[in-house]
């Protein structure tokens, strides 16, 4: 175990390599740490501006020895990093935050829902399906139309499907690949908001202001923050970060993903444990930005404010959307973020554009 | 010559791998851009934030070849690069910004006054000094006390001895090891100020508000920004920054450290060919930073937005002073900004602190 805080100079790895492990290393970077890199790939946008990066599959035992023997300490920026992996260099001496726990989690659907309402965190409801007839069973307790998902993987709207009714039964069986799957009711909601949060090793908890996103087909378009919603909203939606926070006994940052429902109430949709796209805004809205947060918080410092100093509007740039920078970069308002990957296949996250809408005093 | 705005991809070299080639970089990496870095010495600040490094001297032909076949522009954080090695590089077809024309004028501060002079630029008078008889005479014209500087290098109030009567003159001649030299009348002024300034490669130039400064011995301490000051000395300052990057046809950010004296006039003290130290404030005071309008600059993108949204008081941590990280990282107010250089011997610039006063509306 290293001793904490960490001094800058320290390495501080990062599992996965790509923007959100590259904005990563950007803060670490700030704070005077260097980062290391695993990934399977060479040449990640995270690599790219990195010490050292070091390239291997999830079960590449001696691959994983030179990450942890270059790390202080580990974090991730991907969510189905491998439990096996984190237990390798768990079982090496790493200290990995967030920890195998969170990640078996947020890794299946239903040991997500079942955390969440186990804690106190309120869900949709939902059944677990194995095969087709218990599809069926589920989608009669449930009702239709109903989300099927499967139960591991799948982001950004892939690996699930909209079931409307039981005759749809077996087509969305087929569809998610007749795996092992979750069916979700629809909740039928007014917003969407997400609520970023961050726990230190000390326990401590930050909250940042709410954003209200919009997606579509699946992914994420533009994030507003902070979203203006009531003092019951934004005290229930940081109760619930916390409980999930200490649930896990986590360390780092999460992103919290809600809906609003008529009248108020709200829904946990999923947890990602790590630094987060709705959490985006914060780069030009607050002093200490989620990225900055994360470092701090696995590096043993004290966190950081997450009070918003300016009103944002973070849009995505999908695919040849990124060709837009050009435009971009004449506005004075916007502040760009480029993710320097080569190819900008459709649908793809290539950069974002956070609008500084006003400066809050 | 490359196409311009270079797009997202593209490689950006910079010239010295310290902490401002590291801030460089890390602007350009949130942009989307790699950089690659030319230093004597290998795993620099800026280096190990960067896809690629190369280790070689000034006059290394092979190794800036090296360099040169991997950047679309190049750049610099040094303003004592010689000139030969960047015709070497311009010789090699790298575009090279700001060029060997500002290096030459700002290398040496015989050429530095003489251009300024020449441009409407006021400075404190002075005489080049190339024997002990030659300073007895530039006492003679300039009285004392003066200042003798060696004509070239020396930085952060090194290479300078103040001449306090006549009968100094011959050990001061030896304090600045008997080489060419200048002799600076004393400038009796009221405070420090600065102006940071960009200019784009369509001939767009945008000006920083003023910065105060305070040094001691010799070395900044504390620039606080946006500095109370009359419209007559923000427009004059302005004019000063127009006049000498338009004199020098010059692309990228240039500091320029001004005198105020008694009454409001201005005299240039000195130019610096790159970014400054007393333009950190604008990393956490304006929505797009020095290191980024740089960057904007070189690449051939349009300049972006100089005006502040904060005023900030940024302190230099020199030498130990590093240490007081810990402290720092508790005060919510505070955005730390670290170097990652190993050894912290007395005086040298480390990182620094920016204290967030208020936003601006």
């Amino acid at each position: 175990m290293p001793a904490f805080p960490l001094p800058p100079g320290s390495t501080i790895g990062i599992l996965g390599g790509g923007q959100l492990g590259r904005m990563l290393a950007l803060a670490a970077a700030r704070l005077g740490f260097d980062t290391a890199i695993y990934d399977a790939k060479p040449r990640t946008p995270a690599g790219r501006v990195s010490a050292l990066e070091v390239t291997g599959a999830w079960d590449d035992r001696a691959a994983l020895e030179r990450f942890a023997a270059a790390c202080d300490v580990v974090t991730l920026e991907f969510e189905n990093v491998p439990v096996g992996a984190v237990e390798i260099l768990t079982s090496l001496g790493a200290e990995v935050a967030p920890g195998a726990r969170a990640l078996a989690v947020a890794q299946d659907r239903v040991e997500e829902k079942t955390f969440l309402n186990g804690h106190g965190c309120p869900t949709v409801e939902f059944e677990p399906v194995d095969d087709l007839d218990g599809l069926r069973r589920a989608l009669d307790r449930l009702g239709a139309p109903a989300l099927l998902k499967t139960r591991r993987e799948g982001y950004d709207g892939k690996g699930q499907v909209w079931v409307r009714d039981a005759a749809e039964a077996d087509a969305g069986w087929t569809a998610v690949g007749r795996r092992p799957a979750i069916l979700e009711a629809r909740a039928v909601f007014v917003r969407e908001l997400s609520v970023i949060a961050a726990r230190g090793r000390d326990g401590a908890v930050v909250s940042y202001p709410l954003g209200e996103n919009r997606h579509e087909a699946g992914v994420l378009r533009v994030t507003r923050a902070p979203a203006i919603v009531s003092d019951h909203t934004r005290t229930a939606a940081e109760a619930i970060a916390r409980k999930v926070l200490e649930g896990l006994d986590y360390v780092g940052v999460v992103g919290v993903e809600l809906f609003e429902l008529e009248g108020g109430r709200l829904l946990v949709n999923e947890i990602a444990p790590r630094v987060h796209n709705t959490g985006h805004w914060t780069q030009d809205g607050c002093l200490c930005h989620q990225f900055e947060q994360a470092v701090r918080a696995v590096a043993g410092w004290p966190l950081g404010p997450a009070t918003a100093v300016a009103e944002v509007e973070m849009t995505n740039l999908l695919g040849p959307e990124v060709e837009r920078w050009r435009e971009l970069a004449t506005d004075p308002s916007i502040r760009l973020h480029l993710y320097n990957k080569g190819d900008a296949r459709p649908g793809r996250k290539m950069a974002h554009a956070n609008r500084v809408l006003r400066t809050l005093p």
